[in-house]
C-alpha cells in the first residue's frame, strides 16, 4: 500500500513519515505542500537527510492516484475539506487529521472555527476515528476524520465513566495540558523559547475549538451530555498532553470496581494502559508512542472521579492514531507499525 | 532589626538569604542548621560566595537571643512546633515557614501530615498569615504561621468569591500546577533531571497536606464550606505555581462586575495584580518576586467561573510572603524589601 | 539623575528597567521605540503591569533632553550610530548596548557586520566599557560602548593572562555557550520552543560578529595576538553563558600561582569572583546578577591552562554592565543599584 | 538468538530493551540485576508495562546459558570484568557497556578509574568496538568493549583527520557537553530538577575517564599522538552529546577536499552523515537513533579545522551502537533492528 501526504512540512506530518517508515505494509510515495513546493521534505526537517528523500509536490489528485491509493492530510484549518472530494473521486481513501470534519453539525464548526464548513454529504461520510471506540465505523471507512490530540485523550478518559452512566453529566470538568508541538512549527513569541522555557500558561479559556468536538463525543454515548467545562494549558516540553478529568459520581463506588470498569472496557485495545491503585501516569511515560496511559481514582470525601489520561499529542493524538485507524481500515493488525517502546528517558 | 534563619539550607531559607539582603530594615545575623553545623552557607550554595559569609550554627535559643529579635523557621514537617516554644520564651518573634502550625484542629494535622500535633496553647497563638486577608491580625502577632505555597495561590484566587457567597460551595475543584523547587532540596528519582525533564507528573491525588489548609481558610469565610477537590501536578520548571480554579457561580454574573469584584477586593493589595478581560497570567510574570497575578472569567454556557491564579512558589509561596507579614508586623511599609520587578524572561 | 532608553522593547531594554527599579540614584523618565510607539511598555511586557506604566515614544533627541540627561540605546546594529550624535549635540550622556561603536577600526566593522560603520569622530569619542579592565576611561566618557555578552565572558576570562604574557598567542581557543535570550525577542524557528527544548545547537562557526570584538580586546593588552578560534552554541536555557578558554602556557605554573593571579587581577573587582583550585562555576551561580564567575586549572599533561568563565548573557553581558559603566561615570559606587544575589535556583 | 541484560536497571540497560524490542533476530530472554532481583523490571520503569514483563533476576551464568547465548552488560566501573570471564566459560558471546575492558594498559585504567584492571588476557581478548572503524575485528570477536559516549562521538570526527595525517597531533582540543541521561539514574543534587534546569555545567575539567579512551583511539590511528585536552560539560536536556573538535591543519585544506575526505571515509557507513558546507548538526537530529551526524569546516584566518560530531548518547553512544556490533558479529546487516528516523521534534 503506497501513501501520499499532504501538509508533510507540520509536525503531523513529519511524525507520520517517521512511523510509516518502520510500518511493513505502508510506504510514503509522495509528500506534498502548498507552501514549498520543489524542495525536498529533507530541507525542511535536517533529521531526515540519508534517510528520507522526496522532493515536496503540488497537491494534485490525479497525480497522487498515480503513485497512491491511501492519503493523509496534516493541514491547517479549512484546507482539507476542498481537497478531499477531489481525492475521493480518484478513488484515494482518506484519512485526514484536521479538524474540518469532526464536528457532525455544520453550525458547530462554523462558530468555534470561524470558517465555513465542509458539505453535509462529506461529513455524513466521514468517520469519527477515535479508534477504540469506533473500530468496526473504521473498519468499512473511505474517509476518517482523526480526532484531535485533546478530544483523544480526554474522550478516552471519560467514556468509559459515561457510558455506563456513572456520573453526572452535568459535572465534568477536563483540565488538559499540552507540550508546546501541538501547536504546530510556526514560530511566535509565546513559543519563542525564551518566554516558554520555566514559564506555564493557560490560553483559550472556555475558547478552543476542541470544546465541541468533546461534548459531541460525551453526548453520543449519553445524550444527556450538554457542555463541559474545558481548560486547556501550555507546559515547558516538546511532547504530550494529561487531561485531569473531574466528574461527580452518581452514587460511591469502590477503587476496585472502577478499575476493573477500565480494565472490561479496554480490554482487547492494545494501546490503552490502564494503571493498578494509587499510580498514575507521567507524560514522558507514553513518549513517542501510540499508548494511552489511565490512572483513575474515587474521593469519598467528595464523591468525585479523578480520571488522569496522557497520551503523546502527536502520536496517539495525531500520526500514530491515524495510522492505527489505517491498519484497521486496511484489515490488517491494529498495532502494525506501531508496536514500539516509549523512549524513556 | 536582626533575623536569625534555622533551616537555612532549604530552598526557603536560601530565598529569605536573597530577599533579605536588599531589605533596608532586617539583617540576617545567624543561620541554622541541624544537620550542616561548622560549614559555612556559601558552601552549600556556591552562588552566595563573596556574598553572604556566615557558618552553619547550632538551634540554640539562647544564643540566637543575643544577636536576634526575629526568627524564620524553614523546617521540614514536626520540628518547629517543638522549637517554638523555646524561642518565645526568649522573647523572640517568629514566623513558621512549615506547615505545623497552620491547622487549627489538631487531629486534622495528625491525619495529613502523620505526625503529632503541635501543643493546642501554640496553635491558638499563632497567626495565619495570608496576609492580604489577615492584615491586622499578623499586626498584632508574635508568631505567624505562613501559608503554604498552594493554599496561598488557591485561597487568593478563591476567596473574593467565597467571601461574596457567589460559588456553590461544593462546587469548588482546584487543578494546581508547581515547579519542581516546591518539592525541596532532596535528590530523588522522581525529580533526578532526565526523569523531571520533558515530563509532566500528578501526584497525592486527594492525598495532599494542604487539602485541610485550604479547606480551612474557605470554611472560615463560608462556613458552608466543607470538603474541596484538589489535584497537583509537577511541571518541568525551576519556579512557580498555578492554580487554576473552577466554582459554580450561583446566578449568572458578568464579565464586569466578576473583575471589579476582584479589583475592589484587593484594592490595597499592592502584590495581587487583577488582569482586564480575556487576560490570564503565566507563571513567568511573576517570576523571583511576591507577586500574585489572577485571571478570571464567567462560562455562559456551563454557569462556572474560572479563577487563575499565579505565585512564585518560594516567594508568595514562601519567603516572600514571610517577609510581608514581618514588614506588617514590625509597622513597616508591606512592600518594604519586596519590590522589585519579575526577572524576565 | 533621569535615563532614557531607546529600544525598550527587546529584553536589553526590559532588564534596564528592571535594574533601575532598585537603583536609587536612577530613574527611567521615558521609553522609545521606533516599531510600537503609542503602546504601553507593560502590553509589550505583561510582567510590568502595575508596576512600570511608560508610554512608548518616537525618538527625538530634543524631547528627549527634556525629560533626562542620560540615554541608553538596546538597538538592533545599523541603528545606534545614526541617533547618538543627535543626543551628543544635546548635552546627553549615552550608553550604547549595540554593537555599532565597539569595533576601531571602520572596515572591521563593514566586514563583520555587513553594514556601513559609525563616522571615525564617533568610534573615537566611545570608550570600550569592559568595566573592570577601563574603569578610568569610563569614568571620563560620554559616549560608551557597552561590550558584546561573549566579549564580556571571554575578555574577562582570558586579559589575566593575557595581559601578563603567560600564554602563546595563537593558542588560543574560545568554545562559548549561551542560553536563547541572547538571540532576541524576535521569534523565529531555530528558537521555537519545541525545535530548540532537550536541544543543543552550534551556529555561526568562525562567523560570529563578536570575534573581531574579542580580537580587538585581547590585541589591546598584548599586541601579539592577532586571529581566534571562537565557537557559539545555543544551550535549551533561558539565560546564561558560559565561556570554556583554552590557552597554551609559555610555561609551566602552579595551581596556586594561577590562581593568586586572577585573585590580584580582580582585588578591586566587585562583580568578578575567582574559584578555589578544583571548583567551576556553572551559568545559574549567576543569575540575574552583574556577576561574573570565574574558574581556572592548569593541565601538566598538555601545559594548557582552561579558564571557565561564566556571566548573565541580559545583566553583565548588557544591562548590568551598562549600569556599573554608567555608576561609575557619575562617580557614583561601582555596585549601586546592582548589589542583589544570583535567583537560585 | 536470545540475549541476556546483566545491569539493566540503568538507562544503557533500559535503552537496550527498547532498541531490541523492535529487532528481528534478537529477543531479551532475562534481565538481570544485583540491586533488585525479584521485582519486575517495569516495576523500575513504568513506560514498559503491557509491553515487557520480566523479573530481574541474580547474575549466574550457568543459568543464564540455559536462556541466552549473547550476553549485554551495562553495568558500573569494576562490576563486569569480574563477571565476564564465568560467561566465556559458558560459551557466551559478550558486549560489555561499561568502561573495563576498554583500556588496553592496565595501569591507564588503574590510574583514572582508580580500580583494580581487568587481568591481561581478558584485554587481550576484547576487542574495541567502534563500529565504523574496527568492523573486521568486531566481526570474529567473541566479547565486545563497546565504546564510552563521549569517545563515540569524539573519535568519529577526529579520526578521518588523523588517519590522513591531515592535523597537528599537539593541537586538538575537544570541547565536548552531554545531557544529562549520561550521568546515569542515581539521584544526586548536581542533576536535582532544579539545579540543573536552565543551567549549564562543567565537570571534571581534565580528569574525565574517557580522556585515556579518547588518546588510545587517537594514537592507534597516528601513533604520534600522545595527550589531547579534553572537558565535558553538562547541557539541560536529556539525551545527546555534541563534541566540538578543533585541531590545526598541518596545511591549507579547502571546504570540498575537507568534505570529501570525511565522505569517503564514512562511504560504508550508514549511520554517519556527514553535512554539506556550512551546514551543522544539532543533538536533537539524531535524537533516540544510532546515527552520528558530522559537519565540519575549515577557518583560513586561523589555519583551525573545526569538527561538529553529535550522537545520542544512550543509542550511538551505548545501546545502539552496542546492537550495531552484535549485528555485525553475528553476520546480519548492519542496520538491521536499527533503522530508525529520529524523534523530531
Amino acid at each position: 500500500m503506497r501513501a501520499a501526504i499532504i501538509g508533510a512540512t507540520g509536525y503531523g506530518g513529519a511524525e507520520l513519515i517517521r512511523l510509516l517508515h518502520n510500518h511493513p505494509e505502508i510506504e510514503v510515495s509522495s509528500v506534498h505542500s502548498s507552501s514549498q513546493q520543489g524542495t525536498n521534505i529533507n530541507e525542511s526537517y535536517h533529521h531526515l537527510k540519508n534517510i528520507v528523500d522526496l522532493p515536496l509536490e503540488a497537491i494534485d489528485p490525479v497525480g497522487i492516484r498515480q503513485k497512491a491509493e491511501l492519503v493523509f492530510l496534516s493541514t491547517p484549518p479549512g484546507v482539507s475539506k476542498d481537497i478531499i472530494p477531489g481525492l475521493l473521486e480518484q478513488g484515494l481513501k482518506v484519512v485526514d487529521l484536521s479538524g474540518d470534519l469532526r464536528l457532525k453539525h455544520r453550525e458547530q464548526y462554523e462558530k468555534w472555527y470561524g470558517l465555513p464548513a465542509a458539505k453535509e454529504a462529506l461529513l455524513e461520510q466521514a468517520v469519527y476515528g477515535l479508534t477504540e471506540w469506533e473500530k468496526e465505523k473504521v473498519a468499512n471507512a473511505t474517509v476518517i476524520s482523526n480526532p484531535g490530540c485533546y478530544p483523544t485523550a480526554s474522550l478516552l478518559g471519560a467514556l468509559p465513566l459515561v457510558k455506563e452512566k456513572l456520573v453526572d453529566p452535568s459535572s465534568i470538568i477536563i483540565d488538559a495540558k499540552s507540550a508546546v508541538s501541538g501547536a504546530g512549527r510556526s514560530a511566535a513569541l509565546n513559543f519563542h523559547f525564551p518566554e516558554m522555557n520555566d514559564n506555564f500558561r493557560i490560553y483559550k479559556v472556555n475558547e478552543h475549538k476542541h470544546i465541541p468536538e468533546i461534548e459531541q463525543g460525551l453526548k453520543s454515548y449519553d445524550e444527556r451530555f450538554d457542555t463541559i467545562t474545558f481548560s486547556t494549558h501550555l507546559v515547558p516540553m516538546t511532547r504530550g498532553i494529561m487531561a485531569t478529568i473531574y466528574a461527580k459520581a452518581t452514587s460511591p463506588i469502590t477503587e476496585k470496581s472502577l478499575r476493573e470498569l477500565f480494565q472490561d472496557c479496554y480490554e482487547k485495545s492494545p494501546f490503552v494502559r490502564i494503571r493498578p491503585e494509587k499510580e498514575y501516569p507521567s507524560t514522558k511515560e507514553v513518549y513517542g508512542t501510540n499508548y494511552c496511559d489511565i490512572g483513575v481514582t474515587y474521593d469519598e470525601r467528595t464523591g468525585r472521579i479523578t480520571v488522569v489520561s496522557v497520551i503523546d499529542n502527536l502520536v496517539k493524538g495525531a500520526a500514530g492514531q491515524a495510522i492505527q485507524n489505517v491498519n484497521i481500515m486496511l484489515g490488517l493488525e491494529e498495532k502494525t507499525g506501531l508496536d514500539i517502546i516509549p523512549l524513556y528517558p
